[in-house]
């Protein structure tokens, strides 16, 4: 669930910061190279090869949290991945699901460009479940293997991975009005798809240590 | 607690990504600035004055995640920050004051270079409580109003960017081995302190919605 409210029933202008759409582009922004980088050492974050340099510092973000989440899962069993705090509460899995549905519906909004919600019933048959948790989730989310969450998670990311490759830093001041009405750039729009899989593995973590 | 064990008890040598320590400078960057960035919309990432381009982006997080841990405490009653889960648990005021705790320890990290856990009586009296929750915590941090809290917050915040402004991007780009004993720099650690307050964040919601 959007903390602010994306307005999806309203036109929104694609808007870029003016100065981009005056054709006065982001210059070439060059990170020193650190050759110390080892590979995949996800702790530096910088530049990362196939992305332009501020995408570079994105996916060092998205790489890290998601190594972190993944270790919270490390193991997990299926009692775990299923149990339910109470009656209202979202399963561990149904979590782990709702993080690969929010990243695919950014995928769309950001990618495609299309209005939040204006989805396709190809992704809505598999992703809404998932996006919108409740009863639905706990019914249908149950009893699946932790590789079918895992499965999920990195197929979208890989996709969103692949798309971030084909753009340059400028497609993240690109902007809409979005959180809370305001114009919102693809950078905060990504940065809320990383700092959501935080938010969940709090919870994810809370529940864990509570499983009866 | 840290996900990642930072070494401590071993030297750390302060290193600097190779470019950087051989005197090639991060080239100054310049973000477009977008004349359509409205005071205070944290929904805009990107150049925010009196800082250098990369450390106007981890502000840029820094702002839009606080906005959005403090939207998750807006009117709370001092039953629901008080409140456990049950007896393991740790209060949403613990929790605040985790955050802020933690934060000022990656001050004293990072803008003082102290290793992890050198830190004084002045500041371990204040703030390790926090830092450590557990018992002591649930039982000190009880009774005590939301402003307690958000004063910690905002006067350590306020700390942050006011040393964020004496730095320029290079300091990002320092480094110490640290998490899981690997170089780690200081976007690294300080993304880490962002998406902190997300999991948290996270897990406050969850325990907003079961006080009884």
């Amino acid at each position: 669930m959007e903390r602010f409210k994306p307005t999806s029933n309203r036109r929104d202008f694609l808007k870029v910061s003016s100065l981009v759409s005056v054709g006065i582009l982001l210059p070439t922004i060059t990170l020193a190279q650190t050759t110390t980088l080892r590979e995949g050492n996800i702790h530096q974050f910088g530049k990362r090869e196939g992305y332009t340099d501020q995408i570079s510092i994105l996916v060092s973000m998205m790489d890290w949290m998601r190594a972190t989440v993944l270790r919270s899962i490390d193991g997990i069993s299926q009692k775990e991945l299923d149990f339910l705090l109470d009656e209202e509460s979202n399963s561990i899995g149904a979590m782990l699901m709702h993080l690969a549905a929010t990243e695919r519906y950014y995928q769309i909004h950001t990618f495609d460009y299309k209005e939040w919600g204006d989805f396709d019933k190809k992704d809505t048959d598999v992703w809404d479940v998932g996006s919108q948790l409740g009863n639905r989730a706990r019914k249908e989310l149950k009893g699946k293997p932790l590789s079918f969450y895992t499965n999920h998670l990195s197929e979208i990311r890989n996709n969103t991975k692949t798309m971030l490759k084909t753009k340059d830093d400028s497609w993240l001041m690109e902007e809409t009005k979005f959180f809370g009405g305001q114009p919102t750039n693809n950078y905060c729009k990504w940065f809320h798809v990383v700092e959501h899989e935080s938010n969940h593995n709090g919870q994810i973590k809370l529940i864990k240590s509570r499983v009866v």
